[in-house]
């Protein structure tokens, strides 16, 4: 039987795997080698949790302390590549499946800081970090602007899910739930942005 | 009575908003929304002392250790965007401002790094990477090529701020003295090269 | 009379020089300033090894531990500067020091990391890491799209060339023609990858 602790592992794959297929598809975009498209599957998807262990000075960092995330990473881009050889990308069940990962991120994100830090807003962005720089380093390395800086509510729902995940440990919920709350805020924020096409007001200036 | 040490870490929030302020313009000027001028600014203002900090394994890192440096940047981020809705960004002040944030991010750096390093070299390094990181990492957010590489006189004064500084220990003049001296030349660097259009040679190849 | 370690080290000051050197000529074709163009060098010749140790958290960083990495750069790059003012840059013989400064740095970086980690994927990793960081720092820098994640056998040969130093060292070969062969493998991918214009599979995806 399946613990808690092993289901959050689980989730954790699960994620790291999302982020990759979706560098993957971004290096495809721009047309790069073989090798460039698992090595921006692999930056995107460790990139988070990376930048978290290296301000938290947290080592061995986690993908060098398990490769099991690194072989996650390589079968994901590799199968990425397979399949849209023969297969449109399946764009709307990849969204759904990148809130997902996200959500995971950023709570499981959240956990790890908490092991080290106690100052809640460090958290909170700590948790937002782990979250969104896999993709950030993905689009620099693409020569774009990052998409986490202009899109609809994607940080936002980082951020919006480690609060609601801190604020629940305050009550006498079950800490299982409060992850499962967490995450639900984060995936909710981020499904309802996509519906409805929601976004944070642009602030733009006159050059 | 204010020490010099609170005068010191006036100084460097004072540095911090200005980055801050710095940044989120840049990010109104490629019109990201409300959260990525924040992140934004947040990176221009911390990326530096970031950098240097990672590179000397100094944990806390400074942000972390002091959530104040957040603090400061969230509200000076909040109200540039506020204050940019009614009137011109003031570019002249912004300028002035600006190289004062790099003097004193300049010289606080070689301070810092003073105490875990000894190496000449390194220390003016650690200072101008403590100056000029931020922005550096603006400019690629921003898919720009960074204006440090190529703009009049900027790393540069703070390369020769530091040395001065550096150099003036050798005297015996009041430390507080030196701090003063070497924060002036990189004032005094910045705005000749504003007022007389200075910079040094470019180099230029064929492609 | 030069030990085994001396010349190692005379290598990768070799290797350190040559990254120095493109990264000023990658610098030339941006029109930086004379400053700009050495923080290029010095960022392409030690980003590479930088990355690796703070992720393996190997403190001091190299370059901070030993200055004379920096002396080399600041040489280099000076003199490509002059040198290119009034020759065009030997590009035959820079891709063949080129294909050089890879494999020293690809080998010599696997030989580092098995120092304090002893997983095999990772090696290889940081190994490649060690290669081709700075050059992947540099082209974000100048705004372009990574070459290593484009070009013809470049992270390949260092993957390579790393996994065959492991593979070797499972044999009873001298310790010393281990590096040697394990170099010789970068070198000559890299060499015939030129040769014969030799690249993996594109992967390209429909926007």
């Amino acid at each position: 039987m399946l613990g808690s602790i092993d289901i959050l592992y689980l989730l954790d794959l699960f994620g790291v795997a999302v982020f990759a297929i979706s560098g993957a598809l971004a290096a495809g975009r721009k047309s790069l080698d073989l090798l460039g498209v698992v090595i921006i599957a692999v930056v995107t998807a460790v990139g988070g949790g990376t930048t978290r262990d290296l301000l938290l000075d947290r080592h061995p960092v986690f993908w060098i302390a398990d490769s099991t995330y690194l072989l996650v990473i390589i079968i994901a881009s590799l199968f990425t590549i397979w399949y849209t050889q023969y297969n449109d990308p399946p764009e709307k069940a990849l969204l759904i499946a990148d809130a997902l990962g996200l959500a995971v991120f950023t709570v499981l994100g959240a956990q790890i800081t908490q092991e080290v830090v106690s100052n809640k807003v460090i958290i909170v962005i700590m948790a937002a970090i782990t979250g969104t720089v896999g993709g950030l380093i993905r689009d620099v390395l693409s020569n774009e602007i990052p998409l986490i800086l202009k899109r609809d509510i994607y940080a936002t729902a980082a951020l919006a899910g480690a609060t609601v995940y801190l604020l629940l440990q305050l009550t006498t919920l079950d800490p299982t739930l409060n992850i499962i709350l967490g995450m639900l805020i984060v995936i909710g924020l981020r499904l309802a942005a996509i519906q409805w096409n929601l976004h944070l007001p642009r602030f733009k200036l006159e050059d």
